[in-house]
């Protein structure tokens, strides 16, 4: 495997064998059994699989936020060999967004409900470097966790939008034992809070349980999520939806499927976790 | 010459000849000698040749601008036969931008100046549709003519920042036999007022000896040009720039080199024009 800090260096390894497929699982690191499983279902499917390591700056709406972001770089290598990656690339800040920096890409309508409403100039971040993460690797898939699954949306809308010449890869949320969605920002839970925090995996599926016995009300679904949160000492709601899976327009009946997702605040931690219902 | 309208139909081509390198030329259509001889750089530098034309709407922040915009498709196809194009894609405007169309690319501070100052949004729409031809065509080189100075720096700017995997290849200014610079927006001028266009190309002329009798304040220089234009009767000056060229930030003193820009009005048509200076 590979490590590799500079651009150059990433593409000369990349155009050497061009006729290989290409598989790019980007990542901001600390990685959990989520993203190996990406990087495994990566390795599947193409004969090539780069993975990036970069805690992108830009996509912090809090500084202090990007300063407890948890880091272990010698673990996640070994935790990438083992996967069975062949190229890792872990730039310096300064390869990313050199002195004069002043290019982005902003994707607009689906990135301002939900988690682009609450952290804003968190999706232009996004977007900017997984676009440049696709010009630097020109990978022919590229792979997600549905855990963001408004950066999906949002990722996907973009690759439509601006012709980019890849497929979007959707790779099923991985949950703890009890439900928990994985996360990095698990490993800053306190004990108690860690316990709490299946409350929402546990309120996606109460709704989810609703909706399998008939109840087609988005508002009813809602609620049902809210009381749940309600009912957890350490959990605030920051918001619950039930939206239409790719515009992410709020919905008041459902009709084929629909998105639940919420951000909940656990202890000082926020967390996220959705399903996706119906057909 | 292959004459495609889908991008799917771009894209089998180009990646039917996966190894061949791939030169293109993105115009707006009407083509002028200008125009040609980028086509004929291109296919020097390339084993291919692709040219785009297409009017992009969202580049026009004035939409009796868009209107009015000169087109000739059955000319400029026989152009590009003849100048040894082998492909060229014409789009429809539903194919670029379809139904939902929301990403953008945005270069922010030398898209403030200049033409970007004179014309909101434009540079907007430039950035976003070259991108867009870009990730179509993945080509190796990508050629743009130095009229356009400031797209020239913006589209310059994009590629280092967005880390697009091509070459920009700028080619000089062509002229008529009377020194001005061609143009498909040329053809909207009256005989009359196509007379005393030779303002800008004067202008330009009279900084730049200036200059090389050793004159370095540049606002010596823009007055000179201000000078010519204000006693051209048809001519009403948009602005004058003795600038960096690359930054395109306005310079007091010329200490190696210099871009001198300006945006004229000739009767009703805004036309611009450049030269840079030293070394």
């Amino acid at each position: 495997m590979q490590i590799l800090k500079t651009i150059d260096a990433i593409r000369q390894v990349r155009w050497a064998e061009l006729s290989l497929s290409w598989g790019l699982v980007p990542t901001m690191g600390f990685l959990h059994a989520g993203h190996l499983s990406l990087v495994e279902r990566a390795c599947q499917e193409n004969d090539r699989v780069g993975v990036s390591i970069f805690v992108n700056p830009t996509q912090f709406n809090d500084a202090q936020d990007l300063e407890v972001y948890p880091r272990d770089m010698d673990r996640d290598l070994a935790l990438l060999k083992e996967a069975g990656a062949d190229l890792v690339w872990t730039p310096e800040p300064e390869t990313v967004y050199p002195s004069g920096y002043q290019s982005y890409v902003e994707v607009e309508e689906v990135t301002t409900l939900l988690e682009g409403a609450a952290r804003p100039g968190h999706f232009r971040g996004v977007t900017t470097v997984v676009a440049k993460l696709f010009n630097v690797f020109q990978p022919n898939r590229a792979y997600f966790g549905q855990k963001d699954a408004q950066q999906v949306a949002v990722i996907k809308q973009m690759v439509r939008d601006l012709n980019f010449n890849l497929d979007i890869v959707v790779c099923p949320i991985a949950r703890d034992h009890d439900g928990l969605a994985l996360s990095s920002r698990n490993s800053n839970l306190s004990p108690i809070a860690r316990e709490q925090a299946t409350c929402l995996y546990r309120a996606l599926n109460a709704a989810q349980s609703a909706f399998a016995q008939g109840e087609r009300q988005a508002e009813s679904l809602r609620f049902i999520m809210i009381d749940l949160i309600a009912s957890t000492p350490l959990a605030r709601l920051d918001y619950v939806s039930v939206a239409d899976p790719i515009s992410l327009v709020e919905l008041e009946e459902i009709t084929d499927h629909a998105l639940l997702s919420m951000a909940v605040f656990v202890d000082n931690t926020r967390l996220i976790d959705n399903v996706i219902i119906g057909e």
